[in-house]
């Protein structure tokens, strides 16, 4: 590999393992997948999905939706519906099918006087994480927006959704359990009330960290982790996987040492790594770990190596003084992102273990 | 204007006016002008800094140079020079004035065997702020290097280069002198040391705290300012400007509105804003502030109105009940970023007020 600058290397057999653990665990829970392809955000990436008979996704607005819309004919945009991207729905529903996520009267209205094609529709429910969604036991304003779908032309009502996001605030498995049960059952209640009037409903579920480690997902009928997809030090931390998960490293240049103060300065920073960050540990807040370059890949984390701090371009890394000695300018030093999500959406490119260069969605220009 | 999705907004009237203040304080302190280009990363709003005779940059990357190679024919990379990219070092230096950054005699030894054309180098200071850069007292480290310059063929030493980049954490005017004068004193000192020896040597310095408020610049000759082209939240909080100066808003579309919660929750995340946060007031941690739409642009803040959290795509606004009952979901609400600098890196485009396109530089690929 010819790496001369910031590039973030992925690895292709951990994360068609994840993949397919993600898969498995689906199966043998009889849940629908409908992974999340926000992570990675790339349309080679999601090839390798296929090899695992995966047939439909989610994606995080409606230009990633069209991005993806030509490989992926069943697509669902897990995100409030934007009615001024009206045009792009109505291109996208002629073209796919094409799933949207509502949660006011006010845009199912919209809708449904400016929708020419058949969409499904799932109400966001809210089930504890408080950031979008209705209350999931306020059942006038869901009766009131069911009634409003039925009497539309194009609107078909497909079920419920929710995310429940405020397991990314846990430490371990048993607290990411406790959190799952607490939305998941309040979440099932719907499906109890609903499914006589709507015999087809679908309850769609799932943040990657229940999506990792939880064991009851009765009564849910789909499945919608992303991170997973290439895991992170924040996922590591909150107890869904390894180190030896994580699929990506940035790849980064050593351009100075400041042996006096144990320190690194990597060109690879802020608009690279994204600013996301986590307590460990012992060290304060950190923007990511240092992982041991292997002669292929990349193994466990380096002890008490890790990055303190960023600038734009500018990585500081603090790491124990006999360790920092092995390293000179010019030197590639590979560090695990805390969040990936962000730093795939920073970055905008992969490259594969051989150097090949892989596609990502740039849609936001 | 069309807006359909979050669009990074630049008022071109607020940003001439910020370099033609910049430019000013240049003058009237005999300072050279070379205005840090990592900020806007335009070709296009490059262009606005030729009208007031600007006719040198700086930039953090050897590919942005490249960028901005086809306007500019002096350009100072000011990060630590990338050994890894030696081959675009020698391809800007033979089209280009081209200086680096250096604070290692490891690099010298480098860039002294492989560069084949003439480039001017600047060693890095570090006066107070401890990211890189060789202490402004370590003589026996600059007499080696400034050595092995002399020995060389094509490097040529240009001057001394410090970034005072502990302002960024003063809250006030006054903390921000103290940090200045501090660092600038220390720094000055170089001057007395090395000019005898090389009577026509540089001292570059300037962030943009103290290039917007400091007085005392003697004995500085050349300021590198870069963030003042837009500023931003955390510029106001530290004292370098008006909310009025800020020349960049996010543009978001409103998807949902909790009302019970005073919340909107805009098409506008992480991605789009970057992470960057600050303190401000008896609101704890935001991720943006709230101009008033105007005609023709924005105004000031609108009171108690922040961006509270942010995750992938969603931007999480609180507003006092009265504010919030103003707005429907599909208007638009502009954000004034915490860091432009990062805001414009994620976003990579611009549209002016016309509703204009204006290109970014796009690199990272």
């Amino acid at each position: 590999m010819n790496i001369t600058k910031p590039e973030l290397l992925i690895d292709e057999v951990k994360c068609k393992a994840n993949i397919e653990s993600m898969n498995v665990r689906c199966v043998e829970k009889n849940i629908s997948f409908r992974p999340h392809f926000k992570t990675h955000q790339s349309i080679d990436i999601g090839q390798w999905f296929k090899e695992f008979g995966i047939s439909k996704i989610a994606v995080s607005s409606l230009s990633m939706a069209d991005y993806f819309s030509k490989d992926w004919p069943d697509i669902l945009v897990a995100f409030p519906a934007n009615i001024l991207e009206i045009h792009l729905m109505n291109d996208l529903a002629r073209r796919i099918k094409l799933s949207l996520l509502v949660e006011s009267a006010e845009s199912i209205d919209y809708l449904s006087e400016n929708i020419f094609y058949p969409i499904n529709l799932y109400l966001k429910i809210d089930a504890g994480y408080h950031r979008t969604g209705i209350s999931y036991d306020n059942y006038p304003l869901i009766d009131t927006i069911l009634e409003k779908i039925n009497q539309s032309k194009n609107l078909n009502f497909a079920g419920f959704l929710t995310h429940s996001g405020n397991t990314y605030g846990c430490l371990g498995i048993e607290e990411v359990n406790n959190i799952h049960l607490v939305n998941k059952n309040r979440f099932i209640q719907l499906k109890k009330r609903y499914i006589t009037e709507y015999p087809g409903l679908i309850l769609t579920y799932g943040d990657t960290p229940s999506a990792s480690v939880a064991d009851d997902f009765d009564g849910i009928d789909e499945l919608r982790p992303g991170n997973f997809v290439c895991y992170d030090v924040m996922q590591v931390q909150i107890g869904s996987c390894h180190f030896k998960q994580i699929a990506v490293v940035l790849a980064c240049p050593v351009v100075a040492i400041h042996k006096e103060r144990g320190e690194l300065i990597i060109y690879g920073g802020a608009i690279h790594l994204s600013r996301d960050a986590v307590k460990w540990e012992d060290k304060g807040i950190i923007y990511g770990l240092i992982a041991e370059k292997l002669p292929l890949g990349w193994g466990e984390p380096i002890k008490d190596a890790f990055v303190s701090s960023l600038s734009q371009e500018h990585g500081k890394i603090k790491m124990p003084k006999d360790e920092l000695l092995k390293y000179r300018v010019g030197d590639i030093i590979y560090v695990y992102p805390v969040h990936s999500c962000l730093t795939i959406s920073s970055m905008r490119s992969f490259m594969d273990l051989k150097g090949k260069k892989i596609e990502v969605y740039r849609g936001l220009q």
